[in-house]
């Protein structure tokens, strides 16, 4: 939001006339943090959630977001989405670790990761530590752990854009001296396309079909799914341009995260601009990115936006 | 205990006379459900706990086992160990699978598992599960999986007798797009000599070791240690012939679960009779055992009684 108020800034003080106008956004509750979820304001806009949807999300203790809007003076008058978008661009830090380790100060975002997510339960049976010899066991934790290398293999399978992640993973009944019967885990599955993507999830539902030979059964149940989103070309090439024009080190990359840009891209031609952040950290007091790369950043984005504005 | 009062009431029915009185003993506490540590009672007889260590343990709500023997009547005259005793049997049922799957009613039992207790953590780093590139995570839970292995390798690697078990583990944060950060978790290791168990936890150490390829850490902390116990072998003998004279299809055995045995072997010669029972299952409702099981147990627990009451 400062990069976008700092390019309008710099624009006026030239007194620099544009042929389409410059608008910057603030998009409510893109975080979703206290409202699920994310990004609802711009999925709003977009026509991906009904107006009335986004102001009846609620927060733990109930109050919505059209109460917080309304009591904040923040609900506004103009209809929100329905107008016609020329171009957008939308800054960020990568909160992520490539664009540090490469030495780029600029990524070119080409678009976003599509996204499954699952459910999976491995169930074998729960029973004595001591007393059961190790080829009677069904040992779901055992069972589990090779679900998780097999995510990873899948990952590994779809380098270098493939991830996947086992971040929840709950054992029952968690005893010292019982062997596991059943275990719950989230498998996250993220690639920039829908194939390879298909092919890490059938990856993964091949490995619980082996654990059979273990005694288990596996079940994976499919909670979400975000498809890839791919920025338009002509925003790409303005943001690749003004890195070039302006001699600093970039590279095309794919963002990992959610951004309000995901839901612009379907109504506009749309393009992200990247910086590195400290270490690669994000969602953490300690998230840092240098002044100086900040700029670079302002200064893309103020080239980027020129170049669509007047065309 | 029934089946001691069975064995009393048989000899008396038949005025049977023996040279060292038999006596029919109920182990205060050997479960420790309530109070630990378990077997407390056989403990302090054994001199392996003193008796006010025993008799100051407390339930969940303070209350000490000494004011419960008080407050029930069943604190006693005589004192707490310290007599001579010619020999110990102790009839229980398997409380796994192994007598059942063999088709075997009897298991004359040879000792005790030594068991080591571990807990472990796997060290890594929190970090975005889509913006982290997969050759760049240091994942706490991909780690626990090679352990969690190894652990089942070290035991299959002792078998027929080695068990080793990872019941208990927490993942840190646990959140479904976070990738772990750090893991902790049990491990049980158990073996009926000293040299397997200690080549078990030596494997689960080398495997630990080998996590720094992954850019992780792991630490290994023992927390306690019960060493195997043997049982004397007259008294196994005389357990075994009194299954043979009874035609009794019997298999020699090592008790996977503690039993107050463990403590009386320490101080007289012991051994333990097993009978088969459902499923393997212990420590549950639907724990069972047949009434014909039960009463082959009777007749073995009678038999070696006498044998070592008259000689």
């Amino acid at each position: 939001m400062l990069a976008g108020l700092e390019v309008i800034q710099t624009l006026n003080d030239h007194h620099y006339a544009t042929r389409h106008p410059v608008e910057v956004v603030v998009w409510t509750n893109e975080e979703g943090s206290r409202f699920a979820p994310a990004m609802v304001a711009s999925g709003v806009f977009a026509g991906e959630f009904a107006l009335e949807y986004g102001l009846s999300r609620t927060d733990l203790n109930g109050v919505t977001i059209g109460q917080e809007l309304d009591r904040l003076g923040y609900a506004g008058m103009r209809v929100c989405g329905g107008q016609p978008v020329h171009a957008y661009f939308e800054a960020h830090i990568e909160q992520g670790p490539i664009l540090e380790a490469e030495k780029r100060v600029i990524g070119v975002v080409q678009g976003l990761q599509g996204q499954r997510w699952f459910d999976c339960t491995v169930q074998g049976m729960e029973s004595h530590a001591g007393t059961t010899p190790m080829p009677r066991r069904r040992d779901a934790l055992l069972g589990a752990t090779h679900i998780v290398q097999a995510v990873q293999e899948a990952a590994l399978a779809q380098a270098p854009y493939g991830v996947g992640t086992v971040g929840q993973l709950i054992v029952h009944p968690n005893s010292r001296n019982v062997i596991p019967g059943r275990v719950d885990f989230s498998i996250d599955l993220r690639h920039p396309e829908d194939g390879p993507l298909k092919a890490m999830a059938e990856a993964v539902r091949a490995a619980l079909d082996r654990l059979g030979e273990l005694g288990l059964t596996g079940t994976l149940q499919e909670i979400w799914y975000a498809p890839p989103t791919s920025f338009h070309p002509d925003c790409i090439a303005a943001v690749r341009r003004a890195a070039e024009h302006l001699h600093l080190p970039h590279m095309d990359m794919i963002s990992g995260a959610g951004h309000d840009a995901k839901y612009l891209a379907q109504v506009c031609p749309s393009a992200m601009i990247f910086i590195p952040c400290k270490d690669g950290i994000s969602h953490n007091e300690i998230e840092d990115a240098t002044p100086e790369d900040v700029a670079a950043g302002c200064d893309v984005l103020l080239r980027a936006i020129l170049e669509k504005a007047t065309e």
